[in-house]
């Protein structure tokens, strides 16, 4: 499973120009160009595996985290992967800060901007957020989440870790459960996958469930065993706390009796099938502590692991394509 | 408007040993000294625009940056000044942390002094800290704001602005517009710009406008239109949002009437006159989105991008003064 | 008592693999371990007062700070000596995050150590927290204060501040006042300073003398002035805030007045006694100000500045077992 770590030429060589300056949403890649990111990030997690974790091909380049959003898992694996690749890595939460008081969103990105970063990482509780800061800056936008809308990097971890668990992504039947309705894992996932050849389901509770799921290009379950039968890969989706206490579901309990994963209901998935979930989880309401923790069919480590090389490689990518800009 | 990007030589040739070993104040500088520092700050703005932004000047420095207020954009621009130098980078925020509660402010300094920080970069709400700082520290202390008194780095990248803008600073007239009384924005670049020679006018009401201004060697102005009549610079101060609800202002509405800035009252400045503002700024309030937004006229993105270069200028300078010491 | 600044070569010489993988406890550590750290440590100490404070024994190392408790101080120490060593520094505080939300100490540690730390730093509220962590994760967990339990790298620093004093800590007689009972200090110097060769004493009132005490293999006392009579160190605790509203002190004035250190009690202690605080400083209360801010008697300052040392040196330690792993 360990490819023999990159030296500095090795990645050179697989790198290419991002296909856009900016990565907004799953649809920026085709098939070929995903496929090139996730053999460049499997370069990374053999580096990352070593030692000696860095290089410096981003010397000299500025990465900024701008996080509207608290993420701690998000922003660690940007972070890291800038710094593993040389650049000089600034956080902001301005959440937090004089800059949210007042101060538009435009206000802020070309303050930002002003400083000449290169790569901008951008989580915001609007849909489009990102988008519109990347009108705005000279530097690329990376959306690390934009409210219901896309979370681009996380679909491509996730598919990072299915082809490393089952060779390659096309074919695979893989179902996303839960609260898709607000879910911008579900959406870019769906985007993602489909680019890549697998088949997608889409299951959980109507309330949960988008209004135009149908036109997804997914099939619609309203069963958790139903649409779970057979599959290769089940993607449980995180409850939002909001959503606990709301109308669109009864309780905690309900739920997971209904939606969460437990063995007894992952029995109906394919024999060899494997467990994802973006995290932070919430044990007991849509996966149980049984599965989570079973190495032998949870990817979930996996998966943050990923993360950190998939983001290495995308952020080398649109670093290679400035250069040509 | 684009200087050759200085290479290390280039870069120590046009070093000199800062005048003092703390900056506290614009008065730390004479004018020879201060046109030294935008010279120096000129050649890091043509850095800051190339794909490599890195130099190691102050490669195995420690910078401490410790900001009791908070302030995104301030200590953004002086974490990415000591990046790019080099420099190791902590940044603290006591406010949030234990060192706030029941630990005096020299309890603080002689902490981080004993953890021997080279550079020490300091907001606090108090006028008089840092230099109540620098008396407890071995390293440089440079202020970034204190209460009400001053900002002399803030001062420095807005003479660089107005320099860039319109080939030097001596023979400008410039109107500091708004709470005159409150800012230590208005503080250092009155001192500043009358050391390169500029004429500064103050014009403000009077609840806003402190006690003493007639003995700052700048004129007072009660009315906007009047005040900024023929000026080159208009420069315009934050309303802060505690005196937007207090005794000094009737309400932001009648603010903006009398003393927010928009395009028929500039039409009173010079026809070349530029708009300043120290950010973030109250749009509506102080300042007319059609104005901040108008590039032709606003030096607002500029002055931002000028932070980075004239703190990278003053960090490389306290630091060639440290080696002599 | 400077000794002079190592070089690389140096300091490899100097460098041993840490005794274990994890430091959990000063008990991990035997004599001539300790010793061996305090040595690399000192020339720490030397290479830190210089201009160049950076070596790249830790390049390419990833090191994650991760403080559930916020600890301003004691995370900078350690951020600084990492970035002095040339590792990757991320900084974490999960309170403030989603991470703390729904998500088990275990999940955040399995989540963290996907991203391939090698060293991680942890503060916890609850005793054990290291010790946990540490069995979950493939790199190495300092404990950075785990609950009343522990704190080892204070009492390293402890006893390298008390041998630059003293030339050495066997025989010297140490007195630890205050709130012995909730002090993790006071357990870590506890096993330190016995394993090194002193003779310890505990003093304080019997609400906050720990149950077993008496099994520590130190002499319980309840009177300041009986209990540091004629000892060479005189080590006060710091009084939690928490407690001085609680049933266990009458008032910080009543405190202050029987266990507060001041002048007249300090008499007690031998005539070149120091005094010790592992800060931050509650002035007046156990403390008063005459004692602390005299450099001729208080080794306070001396503590920060060897933290940071001690810790380069536990890292360093620790790293250079990971390579024989």
């Amino acid at each position: 499973m360990t490819a023999p770590a990159p030296g500095l030429d090795d990645v050179r060589a697989r790198t290419f120009p991002f296909p856009k300056r900016h990565f907004i949403s799953a649809g920026d890649l085709n098939r070929l160009q995903a496929l090139e990111l996730l053999d460049l990030a499997d370069g990374f997690v053999a580096l990352n595996r070593q030692k000696a974790k860095k290089l410096d091909l981003l010397k000299g380049r500025t990465l900024m985290n701008l996080f509207f959003e608290n993420s701690t898992r998000t922003q660690s694996s940007f972070e890291l992967a800038g710094k593993r690749l040389g650049a000089d890595v600034v956080n902001m939460s301005p959440r937090s800060s004089s800059m949210s008081k007042g101060e538009t969103l435009i206000d802020t990105a070309v303050t930002l901007n002003a400083m000449r970063p290169d790569l901008l990482v951008v989580r915001h509780a609007s849909s489009g957020a990102a988008s519109l800061l990347a009108q705005k800056v000279d530097g690329c936008v990376i959306n690390a989440g934009d409210g219901q809308h896309e979370h681009p990097t996380q679909s491509l971890l996730d598919a990072l870790s299915m082809r490393r668990a089952f060779g390659q992504v096309e074919g695979l039947t893989v179902a996303i459960c839960g609260d898709v309705a607000h879910s911008r894992v579900a959406r870019s996932n769906v985007i993602l996958l489909q680019t890549l050849g697998a088949r997608v389901r889409l299951v959980g509770p109507a309330t949960l469930m988008p209004a135009g799921a149908d036109r997804w290009g997914a099939s619609v379950f309203h069963d958790l065993a139903e649409g779970i039968k057979g599959v290769d890969v089940v993607m449980m989706l995180r409850l939002q706390l909001e959503r606990m206490t709301g109308s669109l579901v009864p309780s905690t309990r309900e739920y997971f009796r209904y939606f969460g994963l437990d063995r007894a209901k992952l029995a109906h998935a394919a024999p060899h099938a494997r467990v994802m979930h973006p995290g932070p989880m919430n044990r007991g309401v849509e996966i149980d502590s049984d599965i989570a923790d079973d190495l032998s069919v949870s990817l979930i480590q996996d998966q943050v692991e990923m993360g950190v090389a998939v983001r290495m490689a995308i952020l080398t990518s649109l670093a290679a394509r400035l250069d040509n800009a």
